[in-house]
């Protein structure tokens, strides 16, 4: 696909209007044509430059991350985990988690939707947990064979969901950093 | 509220067209009227035995969880979690697992629907989690302090939440065995 006839500011400017308009009205009703209107374009550049309405959320997903996991590299486990939540403000979390709500049913509804989540924002993450936990293995902070290795993104995905949930109260840094170092760190016998 | 007006059987008829209608439409999507169409009974009852959608949904929920987490005593933490996994077929789990999927959003943005699902399904549910965890502290199996202890709802929602997610697989018994062995028992210090 041709991004070439967006500016960078442009496509951010897109991307976050989309975003909001997941958090008020949910994947389900945010429609191509409410996204034109919002952000002033035709629906034809819409379609141009992102194919679909899924890869189009996807990306805008993506854009909202751009922690590159992979990049954090403290010398422990505990500090690029703690690494990792300094680069994420507490207010962004919450968004976050908002996102993540919105989401969790519309991905089982939506194939399309899931693929490309899988593809654009689930994969990236996942490759970058798996080299940050891989350089605790080669340091020998955690064992190769850990069957905990695979289910941290389980864990985290938890802490995220079950905090307004079960609490009542929003996902923040404090709360994160405990879980991190109540159940994750443990699990994984650092 | 006089349920004495309805058998048990019918009150579990109505809820059982309660969740199926949940796991269709949603939330949102699930009036009175398409409750009383489908059962075959008068908006006037429904709203008479249960006061409003909110505690309907709820009391099906609770209905949908007849496992009194606290009868669980095999003697050891990890008997108690294997006994609760077996209490559950694999069909029933992830029919959970659409049900939630389909909720997370919805207690979000219904106050109402929350604070009855806290009150109905949350509260009882913490509470014989919290007895079974209990009995571990007083047998010495978990150190009274261990801050594991209150996050094992957020680690067991986690993996509820992110197996179809991020595996592509449904939430099954060998999962879930799998994950209490792998993470919440070594979180525990078990």
């Amino acid at each position: 696909m041709a991004r070439s006839r967006l500016t960078p500011e442009r496509e951010s400017e897109l991307y976050e209007a989309v975003l909001d308009l997941l958090r008020e009205v949910g994947y389900d009703a945010l429609t191509m044509d409410a996204v034109a209107a919002r952000t002033r374009s035709s629906k034809a550049t819409l379609y141009r430059q992102w194919g679909s309405k899924p890869e189009l959320v996807a990306r805008a997903l993506r854009h909202n991350k751009p922690v590159d996991l992979s990049e954090i590299d403290t010398g422990t486990l505990r500090g690029d985990f703690q690494a990792l939540l300094e680069r994420t403000d507490d207010c962004q979390m919450e968004k976050d988690s908002a996102l993540m709500r919105g989401l969790a049913h519309a991905v089982h509804d939506n194939p399309d939707l899931h693929q490309a989540l899988r593809e654009l924002l689930i994969a990236p993450e996942m490759n970058g947990l798996a080299e940050v936990l891989g350089r605790a293995v080669r340091r020998g902070e955690v064992d190769a064979g850990n069957p905990a290795l695979s289910l941290v993104p389980h864990m985290l995905i938890g802490a995220f969901v079950a905090r307004p949930l079960i609490d009542d109260q929003p996902v923040d840094h404090a709360f994160l950093s405990a879980y991190v170092d109540a159940v994750v760190l443990p699990s994984l016998g650092v």
